[in-house]
């Protein structure tokens, strides 16, 4: 079985690696040992060279021929491994952006000797190929799929090795440990472990920091990912789709509607300041329905628990009334930011009287801090005021106002988040035992478990179904 | 104004040159006399080494970075005027092709200076800067548009030329012509034009059969490039639907519904071994309606004028009728191929028996020589039989079995069409003129009016104006 895997990876691969629509230009990409073999038999260079002859890392003008017939005029980019993406020999050929003619260039690379790519397979190859681990493999998706400013600059980060610095970094400390152990047990004549317990507690003391670090990112490496999970509340006449749309309207990037998990519910998507709101809308929220008891208090009821964040709107016209105070209540010590809309209209309610309202509702036996106040912000959709204000109070609220990229680490991937947990779990273990006076044989095999986990972030331990399966959630052709 | 358009030629200009969804490789594309210097204000190399200083046709591997910031890691490609596409400085950065990065990219060389390029305006730099005549230029958009087999061999072979070089080469020798009898007023002394006409004359002809060679090639030229507008018709329990299906799933490539000129009507394409049915479908046909005259004649004969092919779909389990009687007698004479449909029940009809009717059928009015026979193909939708011997059919109809694309010129272009009429008619008026007896200089005002008109084909003689509305067509980035 070991002889079949090798071939298979020697095998070379080709793909489309743009997208499928008509465009300028289309890439058709060749990986492998016959790489160029296979490019020379349908290419025709200008000047007849051979591109087998050719240097690395050049671009060379001709036309791609099945036989007599030329099938279109390109640009071939040769790359030879291991300085290519994949390590292997790579033939990238820029052609015509059409459809039909990037399927033929690729077919008959197909039929000259490639077969066809599976998803993400290019990036295995990079992986397997010693060019990325497993976390920066994972990036390039991630890059790939970003939707906003930080979702790009994580997983840029994560793509130059910052995430797998660190666990390198924590896994050489536990590997240190677990050889002294071992080296010790093996030969106690001359290696003493006595008082070791004491200082292996405080190293993996300082390890579990780092990786309760690690872990405390990722609540905001999900947000910055995948968005922050957003609700709009409010009586239907508090002009929440006024402000949708303002919110809307303040960002030229793609604002689009996608189902979501039921019939009824919309998401929209805002990006603000480099953060992705996804603003669940219910089919109500545009209705203008009479029952207001029912969309204020049921919507919020039902989302308040699993949003990130509930935006309350609040007519500063209209006096409160018994639907604002059950939601008042009901959002009490939840991320919430009050929005107190039509400020250009003569207001009948302010700032403190909502606070009053709000700090008035909490329940006996709520114990949330009341340090931690309710932000409320006065908008106007109408004349587009405040909305400054509010960006800024999703950012405090989320990213203590200095959300940067220098070099810090994110988590956002739930695979990583999970072997994090897990590395921790077995680190625990070890203080555990210290505490319990195990022997120190003990030690070492949670030590490993750690160490293992941990791999499972860069790919250094995994299994082989493990990785094909993510791979196999990368798009074609790359 | 002249040095203002200047300018605008100079500017550095930057686009998408891939398709805006996800996918593995994204390429934004600059091109003008700053590409290499803004490339360098947003791009780290490993080696420090500046874009500006490598040679031409080189890939180099590095960052992208907007200040501090990292956006991607790219491999960017160089090429160097005049030998790039535009003719002009070009670099291409290969990015990870995320949408939102992409344009990050984008916006990135337009904050350092290039200016977003209109859709085709790479394309037109190539025109402006004499890398592509008109009609070359042309072809990119009909390459990338190409839909089957014979539409990209077509658009290769006007791409590599074919169409300019024949065009210039009727302009060489009308301007020949022009040449002689201007010189010749001019000199009456050295230079007789005695007896010219009748040369002329004979060289004219020469060429107006030149050009009515080319536009005979215009009806199949259009067939290549947009496909066989088909009708089917029939009896609703014919099998016409079944029929479609099995047409469609005998081919890999796709099936799209686009909507027509009116609601009511669809077109499905089927690429048949490489030639294009625009089937016209009409909300009828799928309809199990027992108004049997209207769905079959009322079609027919709105479809059958306009159309290039009628299929008429025939049960042959049951008799013939009034209705199919009406329909026979409609097609008479036009472009029609008949299906005998359920061949695979007890066939009650056979395919002399229709032919017999259809000959009967000659309306006494119609002049159509009975040699060209009505085709009737044996096919079964269920068993999939006689689909070989129906695409067969289709190529004999329209290109005489011999659709072959060595050095052959097809005319695919309407406007290309257009001059060539134009030409035409310029050049029998130099027919008319010397039948005539007129004086010479008549000649050579027909003789320039044809050069300019054939001129248009190649750009050689067009208006600013009209290069921008061809250009405005093309599709972004290219």
């Amino acid at each position: 079985m070991k002889t079949e895997v090798i071939v298979v990876k020697t095998q070379t691969i080709a793909a489309i690696s743009t997208a499928m629509s008509d465009s300028g230009i289309g890439i058709v990409r060749m990986s492998g040992g016959k790489a160029f073999m296979i490019a020379d038999r349908i290419y025709e260079g200008k000047n007849g060279k051979k591109l087998a002859a050719q240097k690395s890392h050049t671009i060379h003008y001709g036309y791609i021929k099945d036989g007599e017939e030329t099938i279109d005029e390109v640009l071939v980019m040769l790359m030879r491994g291991p300085h290519s993406y994949t390590g292997e020999d790579t033939v990238e050929v820029n052609c015509h952006g059409g459809v039909y003619l990037v399927r033929r260039v690729l077919e008959l690379m197909i039929k000259n000797g490639a077969r066809p790519a599976e998803p993400g397979e290019f990036t295995k190859r990079a992986f397997l190929n010693g060019r990325l681990d497993l976390s920066q493999a994972e990036a390039v998706g991630d890059l790939i799929a970003s939707q906003n400013e930080y979702a790009l600059k994580s997983s840029v980060s994560q793509l130059k090795g910052n995430v797998k610095s660190k666990i390198n970094d924590i896994r050489n400390k536990i590997i240190y440990h677990t050889a002294f152990i071992e080296t010790a047990l093996d030969d106690p004549e001359h290696i003493s472990v006595d008082g070791y317990g004491e200082e292996l507690r405080s190293a993996v003391n300082e390890l579990l920091l780092e990786i309760n670090k690690l872990l405390s990112t990722c609540d905001n490496g999900r947000i910055i990912k995948e968005g922050i999970k957003t609700v709009i509340v409010g009586r239907p006449n508090a002009g929440k789709s006024s402000l949708l749309n303002v919110l809307v309207g303040e960002e030229r990037a793609i604002v689009t509607e996608v189902a979501g998990t039921t019939r009824d519910i919309l998401e929209e998507h805002i990006n603000l300041q480099g953060i992705s709101l996804n603003i669940i809308d219910t089919a109500g929220i545009r209705e203008t329905d009479d029952i207001v008891e029912k969309i204020g208090v049921d919507k919020a009821k039902m989302y308040a628990d699993e949003a990130d964040l509930i935006l309350y709107v609040i007519d500063a016209s209209a006096p409160l009334d018994e639907n604002d105070r059950q939601i008042l209540k009901m959002i009490y010590g939840k991320p919430a930011i009050i929005l107190l809309n039509k400020t250009d209209l003569d207001m009948i309610i302010t700032k403190e009287k909502i606070k009053d309202v709000y700090n008035a509702s909490n329940p006996a036996n709520n114990n949330i801090s009341k340090s931690k106040e309710i932000q409320v912000i006065e908008v106007s959709a109408k004349n587009q005021n405040g909305i400054a204000d509010f960006e800024e109070a999703v950012k405090n609220m989320f990213f203590e106002g200095n959300l940067s990229f220098n070099d810090e680490i994110y988590i956002t991937n739930v695979r990583h988040k999970a072997a994090l947990q897990d590395a921790g779990g077995s680190l625990q273990k070890v203080i555990d035992s210290i505490d319990m006076g195990m022997p120190e044989d003990f030690y070492s095999i949670d030590l490993l478990d750690a160490y293992k986990s941990l791999g499972d972030i860069t790919g250094d331990t995994m299994g082989e179904d493990l990785i094909n399966e993510i791979f196999s959630k990368f798009c074609m052709g790359k």
